[in-house]
């Protein structure tokens, strides 16, 4: 199923939301999404569509600077709903301070850019190191050392936990349950933890685990598991509609722990990078009006 | 890496282990390792490199027929140490009366073969279904309904916790935890648990989840985690030492349960069954003897 198509057990193709729909107020594009786009392309795209916020990536903005990146996203009048991202804290000992020093330059930008959270993804298994308990306790070490350093910008960490087809070499924090046991060492006010339905879709009792993690969500993200998985699995992640994904349950429960930010789509995958990025975000708002904005109520 | 190169962090290669090695004296070929190859082929190819058990699959079972297959593998000597698969209960509710009996031909069939254990894979969402709990509940509810019959033949169930990878499509309990969940309302005897590295080695607690297992362990099969995966996502298990998993500390604590039977090699890799059998088998003894086999005193 394309991109473009509704999902199975939807009702006839329903009009695509226009801007200014009451419905778009917490919509947010995060920009690999639409990953061909700059991220000056990615603002103006949320303009035309009505996408009041953005969720950016570290590389697009030090493409342009990021004075001008917080004057582009200022000057549109959008939201910051997160940064990705920092950590990949989990390299050998004598590359703690690197990735301590490399947080810290994030988590500026993240400040500058009035963003909630800046998105941490662990990192995985250095090279040939088999102690994937070690580098987890090397994730919740870095996550600690960087508490103050938050709090002192005003800014909010966001452990994401992975999927664990990327437990080996991108996040060995693989359950919202592992994320939160990190996370509530510290106050919620400091660290949270970021919700992505393709990563957590599978998880054993992971609605009760949302609950749990009640003001500590940090970030909302949305994005579908589809199968056969696509071949890299780096971009495996679907449209929203076009998968597995109970996005109502899911979104119900975020709702329900009074989670009030941004929900933004974080959707990898190499088709729709290959489509207009106007019309993967008009696909992605029908589709975020359709199965998710009457969940968050 | 390729699967006759030595793994990372290995010394120089050490010998192939010849016929009558002691230290092959718990090892099995599961039989999809060797895909190629037909069940006779398999079990001459057992009996050439000295292994002493094999794990069969119902297909190529099917293919000789039964009675020529319970004769292959007893004129060999050979042990059958599981039979793959039964499972696949998790369809819509008008589908569980013909799962069911197709899981009491597998029963049937593991009782004449003499092995110990029936494999059983879950099965996925039906087409359209996002329930995720309820296809887990329908397995439960499956096991249940099979516990009588299995006891009646003396087989034993065996609950195949798989990796989330395949939670959609395949096998939708994820974790160890989850798989002694179900397993825990019956009599360890009836109903096991299947302990396969590929899928279970980033299971945050799983060393723990292993001692809670205990006599629950109905088989331990091996497979390796490696990056880059390949672009099948069934496809995607690598040769033992080829990846990432941590082979002596998984081992030792299956070997702390007091687990003592066959420990069975199950890698679905396009490259390995592209490669000539004996050598797969050469290469997988060799891997078994160095990493795997000490860690079982």
């Amino acid at each position: 199923m394309s991109a473009v198509d509704q999902p199975s057990g939807l009702p006839a193709r329903t009009p695509t939301p226009q801007p200014g729909d009451p419905r778009l107020a917490r919509l947010s594009l995060n920009q690999r999404t639409t990953a061909e786009w700059s991220l000056a392309e990615a603002v103006d795209g949320c303009v035309r569509a009505g996408v009041p916020s953005i969720g950016v990536w570290r590389e697009p903005v030090a493409e342009v600077g990021l004075d001008k990146a917080v004057r582009l996203v200022a000057d549109a009048g959008l939201r910051v709903s997160s940064v990705c991202r920092g950590g990949f804290f989990t390299g050998p000992p004598s590359t703690a301070r690197a990735a301590h020093d490399e947080n810290l330059r994030a988590l500026d930008e993240t400040a500058a850019l009035g963003a909630p959270v800046l998105v941490l993804v662990p990192g995985g298994l250095p090279e040939g190191d088999r102690d994937l308990a070690g580098a987890r306790g090397r994730a919740a070490e870095a996550v600690a050392a960087l508490v103050p350093e938050a709090r002192a910008r005003g800014v909010r960490l966001g452990i994401e936990p992975m999927h664990p087809i990327y437990a080996a070499d991108r996040g060995v924090v693989s359950t919202l349950a592992q994320a939160l046991d990190i996370a509530e060492d510290h106050p919620a006010d400091v660290v949270g933890v970021v919700v992505d339905t393709f990563h957590l879709w599978w998880e054993p009792g992971v609605l009760e685990q949302v609950a749990r993690a009640g003001e500590r969500i940090a970030s909302y993200q949305l994005a579908d598991w589809i199968t056969p998985l696509p071949p890299d699995a780096l971009l495996s992640r679907g449209m929203v509609g076009d998968g597995h994904v109970d996005f109502a349950s899911f979104t119900a429960a975020v709702a329900a722990t009074g989670y009030a930010g941004d929900v933004e789509v974080e959707i990898f995958n190499a088709d729709l990078w290959a489509a207009p990025g106007d019309e993967v975000v008009a696909t992605l708002a029908r589709r975020y009006t359709e199965l998710v904005e009457p969940h968050l109520a």
